[in-house]
């Protein structure tokens, strides 16, 4: 380990972050400039990739879950020689078209693991991370050949562990004895107001034991140190490591260092002038030749590294045909298509229930397929087949992961498992919980992962367990996030085909609304139906005898709702929409809208949740919503209550 | 201590409990029959209330976070005699209208502190209520009357403890050293998919010992135990107590106790008998005569005190006619009006800046205004006036509150000091972190609490930080929750009078939407627009010269764009409306909303978010707004980007 080169790495590292936050006139330096040496020996000595090949499957993944610091990865890569991080990008960050955005953005550049900056979740994904790599290295590996076999790396700050989310997944991660996972916590005792000792003196060390982490301790600026404790956190396969390093926040600066000032506003240019001078910053966006020459001589030994790599897994592959068949299932990015459920009109089935069966097939077909419930496995309906297992410390190939009541972590988990590759992720609670896992769904959305959010009691049909169970505003709530797919079936045979544009559904997450009570299975006028409802609608019922008077739009349970109100009418021609995705349908060509739902039609609408969002199609008074919190009782009291019925509707058709 | 009477107090819980879910046919048993032993000696023997008078200021507080084992709570406050629990209730337990609803709901009986189910909640709530204690005792205790001086009690069990939320909530006791917060752990070791084994193994006792509480041991069968544990906890004044209590879930039914089984579904005929037989209960509903008895007694003893705490209360009144004064207005339920602060026409300032300049003014007129923010008290700007003082250990009296980055236990604390009475809570995060504690803010429009959120860096108009700190969906996410009400203010003086809407509406939460970048004051057409607002909108600027050619709708910041563009537009009269708050507005009487958009105008809008819900208002071609994720750039580059500009307005305007 060449001491002298990493001190020159973080150097270049602090000169790097001071120059382009100072030129944005925005940013965080405390971190880069706080941790900058845990950079250096990271990126430089103790991490296993190729920046020539940045999307090696069994490199080490970092995770920089206190975001902000994102200076810290630009410069990291940019040194390293991460082609997608050119001093250019550097020189625009946080502009436009920069791949060094304000916070790391995943898909901007390669090496950039995950989208990172709302607090805690980016340890939480890493959790996720490192669960995907016992899956798959229990799946792929053989005794003679180890071709999964690496390490999720964490960088978090004190926010990090503030939030309640790395608290889940933490526990999660202590529980399921994830030993290739390593936490380092930069300690820097300093937050946004001032020092932690306003509102965070709790014993971290004690609490990740009692998670049931091994906890290191060290100081961030011992190399030799950090070298050492990260080995430490190797040998001990069976437990997730938190390191502890205690640091300086904005090292390097000489009057802001230590205080909360450094974190998150440029340094200014008189106290970056001070820090230059202080730290021996020759020129602008410096980059240390011996910082160079160290990575220039690395990139040999890296590129040797992934290239015996590509030669064990060559050697792998001609003696496991069969496993790198799925090998290359598993990461082609596609779901393979299943044999769907089929149900017959009359049947009386729970889309939660159906779900389930379209969730086996689908998993039947797709072995990648891995998820599970916030502990409702029963009532959610998201079991696996039996032989896919269950994931535990003792069967790492199994494919159903119990959550715990951890929603949020939950969700950030199937990021981080989507995110790392090879597989396929899931998750269900509630409806009414969507609201636990929400930052974490918006994540999905923005990285576009197609996680699967398998969403049951769906309204207030949940009856009993009343308003704090009873989603009235969830849908509406989860159709205004940018890039999720909000399917909510009619019935069984609608659920079967909505799991199935789940998996189709690859530019996000999608999320399923799935009944709590049984549905009754209705016939379907367009003959074609499987392939309209990809637009997002299809006719339901036709208007008998000519243009329909009105246009009911209903979803999910409503669309029953709607039928048998229909059926009460005889004075008018009523047309019924199943509108399974509000958005993707709003997102159809006229062309193909006007056919579903004609432009000059009265239109109906008919949901269980409230109105917001329905006005494009309907006049408030032809609308059947919710716009209260629900009630406690049996559900169809509950509905009649809150006036979902079918004589409500009856009464809109007039 | 009556042990024969308690026993037979837990055996009629059980009863109860039993019979109620059975005949709901719904309902979770396993709580209420295991706890039922805590139930008995802390409403009979530990707590400090008196049914006959249960708004008692001083009473001790019980949170059932566990919300879902509500029979437990309900057949306690029966068998103590509150009036609102009537045995009919329970007979009706999960009816339409029955005050024993499916989880217990907030001001449907008196004896109900907090609406709980979303698990974790009621302990973090409970957190809030501890402080709340700390802070009125701090302002109005003397030395010869201690006025204020009650415990706040909580029951919960595994889930609770595995929610994030509790976790947040919990070191923030803990850091604050909460000393009259004691929490029972029902550890029972059974969740719904089973055994805790699956998926929570941490050391709950180790955790808590992190946090900085004190932790207990015992059985929740050994009445002596739990009052000596009890009896411990008080002494323990700077630390907040766990009592970890290990049961048996669903303790009396034969065959299914110690099960999943257990937990969240009727027993069923057959084993309720079983239970019935093994527990010796005679009769449906059946409460024991000695329970019966031994409650009539206690009623003489609890009126006692209670009456004694009103002498108390009338002696220290009378000394303390001052104090009195203060505590009357704390105890109001209204804020007393506040010199606004005043702004010009072309003050440039932020909408933030302006809402501390607004905070300072109410508190300083609302003493009992407490809160704070997540670590982001200068960025949010939510700064109180320095004579209302830091809420700490040492300061007890304090008003400001530093929560940490905990976004959901702050909202959920601010639930907890607003239901504990005789405070106004606020607490503050940027917005896009609105889904951090949205199930708490759910919680506060289900409860119908006045807390005020205040929402900083409310569109894509945050610049540098990116797409994970630009909210675009979060005002129509939060304008679907029923009760809340959102406000969005378009300049500094538009501001003031959004802080004080927002004291002024007590029947839910409000969020106020508050910029980050400077906007420019701009003069009001309509001369009475403090008195408009308050429906919702009014009318900044009059078309010139008769009816307007279009009506263009904005909210916050696009306020002033859209002031720039019709300045830029000469050929057609436009009338502009500041629609601080859409959904209030929506509830006007159509003659109110016709004055200010008139009802044949075209409409346009713009909105620097998701357009959902603006369709109601204008055709999709007439929006302008914000579609998509945000980008990392400076406010006007990003804006640019995103099309949210001048020009785009004016050529929507055509």
């Amino acid at each position: 380990m060449d001491i002298t080169a990493l001190e020159k790495v973080a150097l270049s590292v602090r000169a790097l972050s001071i120059d382009a936050i100072q030129k944005a006139n925005s940013g965080h330096p405390g971190l880069p400039l706080g941790a900058a040496e845990l950079g250096a020996i990271l990126y430089g000595e103790l991490m296993k990739h190729d920046p020539a090949d940045p999307a090696w499957a069994d490199r080490d993944r970092f995770i920089l879950s206190a975001g902000h610091g994102s200076m810290f990865l630009y410069s990291l890569l940019h040194l390293a020689g991460y082609k997608d991080m050119p001093l250019e990008d550097i020189k625009n960050f946080r502009q436009i078209g920069s791949r060094a955005a304000g916070h790391p953005e995943y898909g901007m550049a390669a090496g950039i693991e995950a989208t990172s900056g709302p607090l805690g979740q980016g340890l939480a994904m890493a959790v996720g991370f490192a669960a995907a790599e016992t899956m798959l290295a229990a799946r792929f590996n053989t005794a003679a050949h180890k071709i999964v076999d690496h390490y999720t790396y964490v960088l978090c700050g004190d926010g990090c562990l503030m939030e309640g989310v790395s608290a889940e997944a933490s526990s999660f991660a202590g529980h399921h004895g994830l030993g290739k996972l390593i936490v380092y916590y930069d300690s820097n005792k300093i937050t946004i107001d001032g020092s932690t000792d306003l509102a965070f003196t709790e014993d971290v060390a004690k609490r990740y034991e009692s998670y049931g982490w091994q906890v290191l301790r060290g100081s961030m600026y011992d190399f030799e140190e950090i070298a050492r404790l990260t080995a430490q956190a190797k040998a001990e396969a069976q437990k997730p490591s938190l390191i502890i390093l205690t640091s300086i926040i904005g090292k390097g600066a000489p009057n802001k260092q230590n205080t909360a000032d450094a974190h998150g506003a440029p340094l200014g240019t008189e106290e970056a002038a001070a820090a230059r001078a202080n730290l021996g910053i020759p020129g602008d966006f410096y980059v240390a030749p011996q910082a160079q020459k160290y990575f220039a001589a690395k990139q040999l030994e890296w590129k040797k590294t992934s290239e015996n790599w590509q030669t064990l897994f060559a050697a792998w592959s001609k003696e496991n045909p069969q496993k790198r068949t799925e090998w290359d299932k598993f990461h082609s990015g596609k779901a393979a298509p299943a044999v769907l459920p089929a149900f017959n009109s009359g049947d009386k089935i729970a889309t939660r229930t159906a779900g389930n069966k379209a969730l086996t097939a689908i998993a039947t077909a797709n072995a990648n397929l891995t998820g599970g419930s916030a502990d409702l496995k029963g009532p959610n309906a998201v079991g696996l087949p039996p032989e896919a297992g269950t994931w535990t410390r003792e069967n790492r190939a199994g494919s159903y992961i119990h959550f715990g009541i951890r929603e949020f972590a939950m969700a950030a988990i199937c990021n981080g498992i989507s995110l790392h590759g090879g597989l396929r992720s899931y998750c269900s609670t509630f409806m009414v919980f969507a609201d636990y896992l929400r930052p974490a769904l918006r994540l999905s959305a923005l990285m576009k992962q197609p996680v699967t959010y398998v969403l049951t009691h769906d309204s207030i049909f949940v009856g009993e367990d009343g308003p704090t169970h009873q989603p009235v505003e969830h849908l509406a709530a989860l159709r205004v996030i940018p890039n999720v797919r909000v399917l909510r079936p009619g019935d069984a045979e609608e659920t079967a085909e909505a799991w199935a544009m789940a998996m189709e559904y690859t530019a996000g997450p999608s999320a399923l609304a799935l009944s709590r009570q049984n549905i009754t299975v209705f016939p379907k006028a367009d003959p074609d139906w499987k392939n309209t409802i990809r637009t997002g609608a299809y006719i339901v019922k036709q208007a008998e005898g000519g243009n329909p008077d009105a246009v009911i739009i209903a979803t999910g349970s409503e669309v029953g709702l709607a039928l048998e109100a229909a059926a009460k009418v005889t004075d008018k021609k009523i047309r019924i929409v199943s509108m399974i995705s509000k958005e993707l349908f709003e997102s159809q060509p006229a062309a193909i809208r006007d056919a579903i739902v004609p432009p000059d039609a009265r239109v109906i609408v008919c949901e269980a949740g409230v109105r917001n969002g329905w006005e494009r199609w309907a006049k408030p008074e032809d609308i059947l919503s919710i716009d209260r919190f629900g009630e406690s009782g049996p559900a169809d009291k509950a509905a009649e209550h809150l006036g979902m019925t079918v004589d409500a509707l009856v009464k809109i058709v007039g």
